[in-house]
C-alpha cells in the first residue's frame, strides 16, 4: 500500500474534517503533484499540513467535492473485503429496522460509503455510483454483494444528473442477470417495479413510514393521490379502507404498473387511474368543485439547483394552494418536497402560505422526513431532502 | 354584543395578523384608551387603522402578546356554547387519530384556542389556562368540558411558569371530582398518573410515537431509560420485549409510579428503578463501563428563556456525550430536547458534537417531533418544542 498517493490539505483547511466531517472541498487541497496527477476515483490518504493522518478517501481532481471519506484507516485495503465488510454492517442495521428485505441498503455518506447508493428488492438490487470513487469500485461492491445476497439481478442506475459533477457518463445498465423487474412489498401489498425503465431506482422507499401514516387516516375516505408514480400513497390508503382513491400522474406506465398492484391486491374496482399534468388536472378540480377527503401531493423535485430556489417554493406555495382547495372540509392534506435545495423551514413557510391563500385554517399534525433506511451524516444535515407535511384542514 | 371593546392595531401593524398571523403584540396596539381600560382576560375586538376587521382576540394589556385571536368574526359568542363547539373540533380529530381516550385534546393556538391546554386521560382531563383570557374564561371552558364529555375529575395545573408574564398566580387545584389520580394507557401498558402532584399534567403525550419508534428496536437488547420521568420510554421497550431495562430518575416517587405500572405488566423482574441525578450517574457509568444497547435520554427543558441557550446546547452536548459513552458498539440512542427556545439544527449540532467527542460514528435514522396530538399553528413554527434523534452508532 505504500504507492498509495498522499493528498495534503492546505494550512487551516481540515478544522472540518476534524471535527468529523467526510468532505474536503477542492479549494481545500494543497495543490502538489500528486493531487494533479491523481486519475479521478483513486483511494488516497489525507493529510493535514500539521501530518495529522485523516485516513483513506476517494478521491478526484475534477470534482468540487473532492475527497470523500472512506475509513479513519490511511491504509484501510478499500477492496471487495472492505466493501463486503462496510456494506454488510448496512445490511445488519436494516435487518434490525425492517421485517422483509425491501429498503435503501445502501444510503451513501451517511452509510459510510460516500457517493453509493443501493436498493433492495428482495433478490434483485439497483446501484447508483454517483462518484468517480464508487464507479472505479462497481467491480469490487458488485464481488462484496454477491458475496452477501447472492442476487438474482443487479441494475446500475447510474442516471443521476450528479454524475456529470464528476466528470461521469449517465447509463442504465444491467450488472448481473437477466432480467430487470422486480417487486417490491410494502404493508402487505406488492408493486411491480421496472428497475431500468422506471423513475430512480424504480420506487421511493424514503416515503414509508408517511405512507403508513397517510393510509391511517384514510379508512372510509375519499382519496387524491397527485403526482403518484407506482400509487404508493393511494394503494396504502386503498389497502387501509378507504373508500375511492384516485391515482394522478403524468405516466401512464407508472399508471398501468400501479392498477396492476391494485389488481392484485383486489381493490381495483375503488381505484381509478388519472393520466395528466397534475398541477394542471388539479386546478381544474379547484375550479369544477372535486373534493377528496384525504389529499397526498408528492411532486419530483422543483429545485434541482440552488438558483431555481425561489422559483421552487413559489412552485410549492402553487401546490399547496392547490391541494387544499381540492381537500374537503375538515380533511388532510399531506404535501411533500424532495429538493436538497429547499430547507424545511422555508418549506413549511411556503406551504403555510399556499394554504393560507386557498382561505383555510390548518394544523401541521407532523413535520416528517425519510424513513431510517435514509439515514443522514451529522455532519450533513443538509442531506435531510425528504420534507413532508401532514396537515388536517379546517 | 355591542358593548364588546374596539381595539386598533398601528399603522403598518396588521400584516402579519393579515397573514395569518394568530397574535399581536403590544407594541403594535394604538394606545388608544380602551386599550388602556381593558381589564386583562377581557374578549376584544381587533381592527387594523385602515378599518378591516380581524375578528374578536383576548387581550390583555400587560402582557407582551397583548392579543390573541379567539375567531375571525368580530362578534363571535366565545361562551360557554363557543368553547364547545372548539373543544369538539379538537375531540373529533383526536378520535379520527387514535384508538383511546389518552391524548392532549386541545394544544392551544395550533387548536384555535390560545393559551389553553387539556390532557385526557379517559375520564380525567387535566387544564393548563396558561393566559389571563383563558383562565377567565375557565367557567365556560369547564361547562363545555361537562357537556361534552362529562369527565369524572378535572384538575388545573395552573403552575407553569408563562402564567407569570400574563399576571397570573400559579396554582394546582381540583376544578371538578374528588381525586387526582388516574389511568394512562398506552401501547397496551396502564401507568398511575398523578395529575395534582406529578410533572405538568402528569405525562408527557408527546412523546408517544417516538417511545413506539425506539421500543421497536428493543427487543431482546437492554435498555437504559435516562430521566425516565415514569417509565414511558423503558416500560414501552420491555413490552416489545426488552431482556433488562434500567429506569433512572431523580424522583422516588415517579420511579415508584413506573415500578407499578411495570408489576401490573407483569414484566417488573426486567425493569430495575434507579434513583440518581442522570448526568452525574451517567458520568459515572461511563467510567465504570456500564454500556446498554439501547439509551434514551429525555431531559427537562435545558433552557427555560433565551439567556439559557449557549448553556443548554453546552448542556445537550455534554448529555450526548454521555449517552453515547453508555451506549454499546453497534447500539441505539435516542436523545430528545423540549426547550422552546432551542431550534432543531442547533440541536443536532449539539448532539452531533456531543457524539463525536464520545468518538462514536454515527448515523441519524431519524427527527422527530411530538405526536399529532400536538399540532403546529402554522404561523408558529418555532412553537415545534419538542426535538427527537435516533441515532445507530457504530
Amino acid at each position: 500500500m505504500t504507492e498509495r498517493p498522499l493528498i495534503r490539505l492546505n494550512p487551516g483547511a481540515d478544522r472540518r474534517v476534524k471535527a468529523g466531517h467526510p468532505w474536503a472541498f477542492s479549494n481545500e487541497i494543497s495543490p502538489s503533484s500528486a493531487a494533479r496527477s491523481v486519475s479521478p476515483g483513486s483511494v488516497v490518504r489525507l493529510e493535514g499540513d500539521d501530518g495529522v493522518k485523516h485516513g483513506a478517501w476517494h478521491f478526484n481532481p475534477h470534482s468540487l467535492i473532492a475527497a470523500r471519506l472512506l475509513d479513519a484507516d490511511p491504509l484501510a485495503a478499500c477492496d471487495a473485503g472492505w466493501f463486503r465488510a462496510r456494506i454488510g454492517a448496512c445490511l445488519a442495521l436494516r435487518d434490525r429496522l425492517f421485517d422483509a428485505p425491501f429498503y435503501r441498503l445502501v444510503h451513501a455518506e451517511a452509510d459510510g460509503l460516500p457517493g453509493l447508493v443501493i436498493d433492495r428488492y428482495g433478490d434483485a438490487l439497483a446501484v447508483q455510483a454517483n462518484t468517480a470513487g464508487m464507479d472505479r469500485a462497481l467491480p469490487d461492491i458488485l464481488a462484496a454483494l454477491r458475496d452477501l445476497l447472492d442476487p438474482r439481478v443487479v441494475v446500475a442506475r447510474n442516471d443521476a444528473a450528479v454524475r456529470r459533477l464528476e466528470g461521469l457518463e449517465e447509463q442504465v445498465a444491467l450488472l448481473h442477470g437477466t432480467d430487470g423487474t422486480a417487486t417490491v412489498e410494502e404493508g402487505g401489498l406488492a408493486f411491480p417495479v421496472d428497475l431500468l425503465g422506471g423513475q430512480k431506482t424504480g420506487w421511493f422507499f424514503d416515503q414509508r413510514p408517511n405512507r403508513a401514516l397517510v393510509a391511517r387516516l384514510a379508512k372510509g375516505r375519499s382519496v387524491l393521490d397527485a403526482f403518484c408514480h407506482l400509487g404508493g400513497f393511494g394503494l396504502a390508503a386503498a389497502q387501509a379502507g378507504a373508500s375511492q382513491v384516485t391515482l394522478l400522474d403524468r405516466s401512464e406506465h407508472a399508471l398501468d404498473l400501479a392498477m396492476q398492484a391494485a389488481a392484485r391486491a383486489g381493490f381495483a374496482e375503488r381505484v381509478t387511474p388519472l393520466k395528466a399534468e397534475a398541477l394542471e388536472h388539479l386546478e381544474r378540480m379547484v375550479a369544477s368543485g372535486r373534493r377528496f377527503e384525504v389529499v397526498v401531493a408528492d411532486p419530483p423535485a422543483f429545485a434541482k439547483t440552488r438558483k431555481d430556489i425561489p422559483a421552487a417554493l413559489k412552485g410549492y406555495a402553487k401546490l399547496a394552494r392547490l391541494a387544499a382547495g381540492v381537500t374537503a372540509p375538515g380533511g388532510i392534506l399531506f404535501i411533500a418536497s424532495c429538493s436538497h435545495h429547499v430547507g424545511p423551514a422555508e418549506f413549511a413557510e411556503a406551504v403555510a402560505w399556499g394554504v393560507h391563500r386557498a382561505r383555510r385554517g390548518s394544523r401541521i399534525l407532523a413535520s416528517v422526513g425519510a424513513g431510517p433506511d435514509h439515514p443522514v451524516h451529522p455532519a450533513l444535515p443538509e442531506s435531510a431532502y425528504l420534507k413532508g407535511q401532514l396537515l388536517a384542514l379546517d
